[in-house]
């Protein structure tokens, strides 16, 4: 976990069913990162809905890919944009849209959504 | 208990009305199946959505089509697709939709929603 | 509550602004009817809603006419159909939809929903 | 308290942003009548959704146009198109609904929506 | 916080994906300001989505400018169009809503929403 | 309804087991009356608890009883108190409980618990 | 279903560990008899509660035995005290309670609890 | 509200019924005072449980007290135990307890509870 | 998967702290095992509660041996108790608790609570 | 970040009420450590009830020590006994409660909970 978070972590398998266009919404409920600013942690829910073309994401890699962000500093708009890049850069899906849902911060609570195309 | 899911399982009635569109929403809450790599159990609520032409689906034997999963092993994302297909396949429904809501393994849940046409 | 339900059952009075499309939402909580297989007790909300062109249902008669299913068999389907097809009858509504709610059974929840027109 | 529900009690204030559509909505929870026939109490939330051309409706003056219908003989489909009616007489609003959404009697709960124009 | 509400408060920093139309929502739980009347304290959520075009709104000067509202006399209506005025000056977004809950005053609560363009 | 509440309305039947303490508990959804000072009306939850010695209170007196304070001016405090006597005066109960629960007036709600022996 | 509830429909079983106090609590969720005055259905929670001794009592016995309630005249009283002694004459328990939830009638909702010994 | 709290804000009224010990609750749902360091605003729930002797506390006048803590700095644990002193002072009860629960502040929530005697 | 449950699979660690008398809860959310009559699924969520004396279960051998239940047929009552029994003999415990809380089969939940010693 | 949880983190201030026992409950709703077998994150809200003899815990300090847990590998048990310990050596409370509730992992949640004295 000294490394911090890289698409080269994310694996695919071939999409059982490339003729039909379905969702897929995977949430992770414990996502953690930390503020550039202030190096006080951030946490949120992040949750990616898609619609897979040729590749799904594998499980197992997603949670590894974001825990890789526990120590990593980054601005809410700057994440959610990051993990929409990656995600699309890997799957190349249909559509694909990422949310972040980040706890309360001096009485403020914040929801990013970014979408492709 | 000892043989897997099989279409065959499923029976079907006239549906008592025909002539007139109407939705039908069939929700399992207690669906389990095996993960086909860990052989660890998964659990998810499954949600069938359908507007029937001549054939409504029985529920005893949905029951049983669905509990036949118990000890299937399936990648969610080919399992949902599969209960539609063999739903399609029997029923010859207007349009119908499954929806798979699995429970949090890693910290991340997931939700499959396939739908016909 | 000897006999079933019937659509005599049903009063109306006169919509007091046909003048204007405005909608009414009638939801009984305590519906109650009979599997017509095992003779047991089915259980479910029916939520009524509907547009009235010259006639509105009185409510004491609408909880008679649903208290009639009581003891009555009838499979969902072909229930919420029913209840549908006599409040058209009537009502004579500009439109109307009934959805049945029923609890759960082998651990499988339905709902119905049937509109007109 | 002793005289009934008058749109004369509705009081108004200019719209401070006649320039811009925006949506204003004042939810009533603890709105009481009486019903017409047994003389029982009945009760509702009444929710008013708008968005004001000119004039926008004085919140405590809206308190007690509502809470005048307190001895009042009403049935809910005659009661929410009055509410709408006199509201829409007194704003000249570009858009108006009235919801009231009554409590359950005899096992039955009702909601009602008018809207203008 | 002797100084009212100035837009001069707000801080901004470049958008960091320009290139994609995403949304951003920031929720203030704890809103007070002052009834311009009656001198009592009032309480509103607010919530703020926008999707940005150059700027984005910085958090902790979003969170003091919030603040300056605290012994500030001001109608609903006036207030909610205010911040959204101010927002617009600062950050020219691509579109923007303020939606202000406020809590119930003598048992009505309210909901103003004013939205850009 | 024009008359205001007192103990006369409340009836009673024969404890069907008097050999045994056991809980009866009644709760009433929908009590209103009014403010001494202001005027305005208050609306309260009443939850009654007792445990029988010979009788029984009987439920739509009860309902009858309660509505009567309808229009009755009182304070939280005196009210709960009051209904306590009365129900006292007519059971003779082993033992007895109202708790009055009031709703939100000037950001304060109330609970008032009296309780017999 | 046509003759009411006895006693002798229910069934028990040998308690596997009578050599331990273990609580067994037992909730049917669709309870429903009728008014013995006004003829209407009323619906309630059942809610068992004992120890056994060295009988427990059979679940399929248990709903028919709730269900041969359904066409029967009974104040809630006399009802769950009833409930609560046919319990006791088949188990035996070392203690029993029965707590019966009934839905609301009129606005007032009740709860009734009795216990062995 | 310029000036700070004070006890002397505090009216009381003749318990109606100081021959019973029976509970009063009363719930601010939207106290606000600021920390003395930061300056920045917190919010909190103060909740007051009390039995009377001789006096209840006058509810408007406990609303003004309340508010003048509006702009007054004071940490959690010295707040509380004012507010309880001051309501011990003016109203001699046979017992009163202050809850105080705040609402998060950097990922932490608190509540301090003080109690009389 | 393919034995049944066996207090073999459950492995422990030394508590860090023997010498106080803390409390451990476990809940295992997505218990499952079969009726011994029906042959049908039935679900759970079971709770464990224990103060450790020398011994601590440890978690994946725990969720193994829960797992092992999948295909075995048992009662509640018996299926509670046992699960009681193996852990008591494993870890010997200054206490512990076993609930069973089962989902509902024809209208009926039920929750069974065993406890050591 | 970098150096791990250390009691020298932990400030206090005088207890501004000594002579009155009065109780303090701090909730962190987002602390995070890391499993010392998988390197995974772990993730628990903890709750720290205590009474105060002469001095209290700073809140932001306490925020600070339980951050500096986020890249700590600690069993559930054993961190929440040091926690426990941690805090009755800096402010020897007159007694002192940890609890912490572990998120879902394979399946099952935990909550630990340590007490001093």
């Amino acid at each position: 976990m000294t490394t911090g978070p890289t698409a080269d972590t994310l694996e695919v398998f071939d999409n059982p069913n490339p003729g039909r266009d379905y969702e897929i919404v995977h949430t992770a409920h414990e996502f953690t990162s930390v503020c550039p600013i202030t190096g006080h942690p951030d946490f949120a829910r992040i949750v990616i809905t898609y619609v897979a073309d040729q590749r799904c994401v594998e499980l197992k890699s997603l949670k590894l890919y974001l825990q890789a962000f526990r120590n990593e500093g980054a601005f809410y708009e700057a994440l959610v944009n990051r993990i929409c890049d990656d995600l699309v850069g890997v799957l190349a899906p249909r559509r694909l849209e990422v949310r972040g849902e980040f706890s309360v911060r001096g009485g403020l609570s914040s929801v990013i959504t970014a979408a492709h195309p």
